[in-house]
């Protein structure tokens, strides 16, 4: 029993999403993933969602890109969190996955976080800080990781040459 | 048994969508209207869609607005041609709702026209367009219509003084 | 007598709207093809638009980038649905293209699909729609097709790796 | 003691923030509200920031606009959840509210909601979907919630006359 | 004969397209004013760019807004310039307006303006200034005008209390 | 004496600018060329603006990036047209130095071209089109150049293979 | 002998920078205020910069709006600091502005602010930060006014009902 | 004791940020140069911002990309003048590190330069415009600085074959 569904559109979207199982797997969170194409699964997209309380899932991330319904999708049938990952491989830079992911009506909401790989990783850490609220090891293994990634930025300026 | 469906996603799009229909019935075509909000009422959206093509409509149009995920959930759902509307009235000048609806990925094509009040009249006339494809009444109500609003524009000169 | 009629601006805008013929090839629809510059050839796209009912196309897509005029003035000839395709290789990514296609006044729509290549593959996908709703033929391939593309997307999820 | 604290960076921002109290209000959870400016109070936000776990919060909303700090610097300071808010009522509609808010590089991330009032709303029921997942009553409320909006966006076809 | 013909898409134009024409007056060039619909009316539209060297114009200007092909269609017609006013009451602020008329393809140009009245006044000079090339009479009428506004700059400097 | 000055900010703007002279040849017109820096060399502009009359110079292009002031502080010193073509090689694709050219304050116009290459062809093409006004040959010579392309654009058909 | 000149582009732009003026007598700061049109008034646009070091200005804010030249072409001709403040009340909401003023390029910067209101204020505030670098007293105003802010700030979260 | 602090988000940032230190050097200016990641280093930003005035810093430059919050916090914790550079190097072409660095809310400014290459070079000669007003040997580096790059500008005519 997974505490993550990582979802996305296409194969074309695992370049980046992979980031996001990079780290959830550095902090100790596990894992399913799947290809759920909003346009091209509908069915399957509705029957992923309605399980996903079911499944105990915490925390969904769905990646996405152009016009990216997938997260608003998920949002829709479940009261699961979801995070939106904004594809930056796109037309526009991504500006028209964000926008498609962020600008929810009132009523079902997405976590969105930034467009490619910057989101991707973030969207690990925020479904550790989620689930971190419930579960002390998490709690833990996100402190670490936190302070960790302090001092690299801090021993990083070593590097200014 | 309507020749199109007009479905949008909200109240709130009416006094847009309401252009559709006055200009529908104007081009001698028959409209059901209905409510469905893609994010609030997924399990209609996914029947609505699957069962289009049953009812024997030959167009839908879907008008959303923000994150508009409605009129590429539907097409997702039915091979019946559906016509996208931007709202207009909603954050970023109706940009994000442009985005969403038109950059569909390769599989799941939205017809998509002009935001707003322009958008909302001429979703009716492709629609009368497409219908007048097999429809000879149509085609002649079509060419009467584009006739008078050409008579329109040139009379129009008149006016400026 | 082909039922669709593919227009581009330039020779550039070939290797965009190859994508169009590929799939109108593979639902077995017929296909004409023809360069009409809008700004460099407009007495031919006059008499192009004007001859298009009378040649018995059932749709034409209409690919152009930049102040993309090409269209929306064939759009303004003829009665026939026209499908306008945004060419990403330009300045702006291809946003100016978007705006120049799909924000057509009321009276005259093009029904816009997305920037690139996506677009190019939809533009192909929305002219089966509308001539699958009176030629059973084509919606048995648009059927199958679709079948076909949500089959690949699920078993696409076996190279998550 | 609290489970959301709801802080915005003036008072400005309140008429857009109330909306977030009024859901939450409605979903049966406590909160507490605060105005911190991250520029003109930047020792407030970091010791904000720095007791919000000891301060038992389970999630903190954060609106802010323009160039908007105070959701990211919050997060910056802390391992619990922060839902940021782009408000509307700024130069450039938000545009610059929200890419200053999802915009955040990799190492902490801000749970982003659309801008303005949407956002606004959407920030308390992504707040509740995180409570309860460990809060059988919250989790009921929600529940309840959802099910009373869907009724209400399908009683509402009724209103288009 | 006039020396400057002003074409507007529609009589919603005109509002700004007046200001146009109170400043050929001032400076004393003479023109006729049109509304031709690019969209509505191409066939008056190519009949006027074709006659338009006929009738030794000097100078076309065209307003219009969204996606504003008259310019362009215009000065696909004809070698006499065309200067593009690009409307601004129009969704999206007039960026679509400007992004239809200036980024034309090579081959044929569109002398482009401001958005909106700052271009619509523009247009007029800028066309005394094409004029001015050859006429005397008109060179001194802009000399005089630039020099008026020169001072009547300096002279507000008094009204900053 | 030249009929045309071509001028750049800087020999960055060379490879785009270097179109608009050849094309400038083709066409028959004669011109001169000149770096002029409107940030780093403010005397020379003025003084270039002010002795463009008594040069007899027909027409002034200018080419400049990012925040481009040189077109406009052209026009600001002289009587004579000045032609803006917004350098493409520059942050945000040029936007930048397009809006920096186009939206001039009303009273001082400078006629804009588009972003990049077409641009700096196309303000050859203007350039020809303002002397051919009151030029027989360079008329002659611009109506053959626009027959040419047309007749290209037609012959072009047969690369769609 | 004023420390700070306050210049603008035209009267409509008194509105906003009167912000300026308020703060500069809030802080303390000496200064002057004038009417330079970039466009209008060229030479003195020019004279006034190079007089400024002679005048013993330490500071010159300037605010313009569309293609605002004004704060660029005031730092080519001078070595004192120029403040740039982009209006917002022009086309595109000041984005024409801020791209104009901000994306200068190597050699000459301009310190540029927020667009409109924000922006006008801060603009006075960055003037006292250069000047209290080597004067006491403005030192001694900056900080009080710092403090008092961060103090309304404060005190304004009883405003939250 | 350094006259400049330069200061950046992380390593990534320093190959922009090199050109402003290469600048430095050559203007005669010391500095210290620092990695203060807004977001993982809290505790070290607050203190150095703090700290800035006690060491004599007279201007600060800070680089920072994407939700580009380095510059604005700093600003927050010091009256020393602080100029930010936005990074181009991040989603949206350095849109989105623009508008999270100009656009900050009156009482706290940021002097904000162009983005990439530009803006870190700028950035330097704006600091030496800062410090020339009380530093004849840093005045006489600018001027002389000013008047090569005038002579440079002048020189590279001959370049244009």
């Amino acid at each position: 029993m997974s505490q993550v569904s990582v979802v996305m559109g296409s194969t074309s979207d695992w370049e980046t999403m992979k980031k996001t199982t990079v780290l959830l797997d550095e902090l100790g969170i596990t894992y399913e993933k799947h290809i759920i194409s909003a346009h091209r699964m509908p069915d399957q997209l509705q029957s992923f969602g309605q399980s996903a309380a079911k499944n105990a899932l915490q925390v969904i991330i769905a990646g996405a890109g152009g016009a990216a319904h997938l997260p608003g999708m998920i949002a829709a049938n479940t009261t699961i969190p979801v995070i939106g990952v904004p594809m930056q491989s796109h037309a526009l830079n991504g500006l028209d996955s964000l926008l498609s992911i962020v600008q929810m009506p009132a009523g079902v909401p997405v976590a969105t976080v930034a467009i490619g790989d910057a989101g991707a990783k973030n969207a690990a850490i925020l479904a550790a800080q989620i689930i971190a609220l419930r579960d002390e090891k998490i709690l833990d293994n996100l402190i670490a990781f936190r302070k960790q990634q302090t001092q690299k930025s801090i021993d990083s300026e070593a590097d200014l040459l």
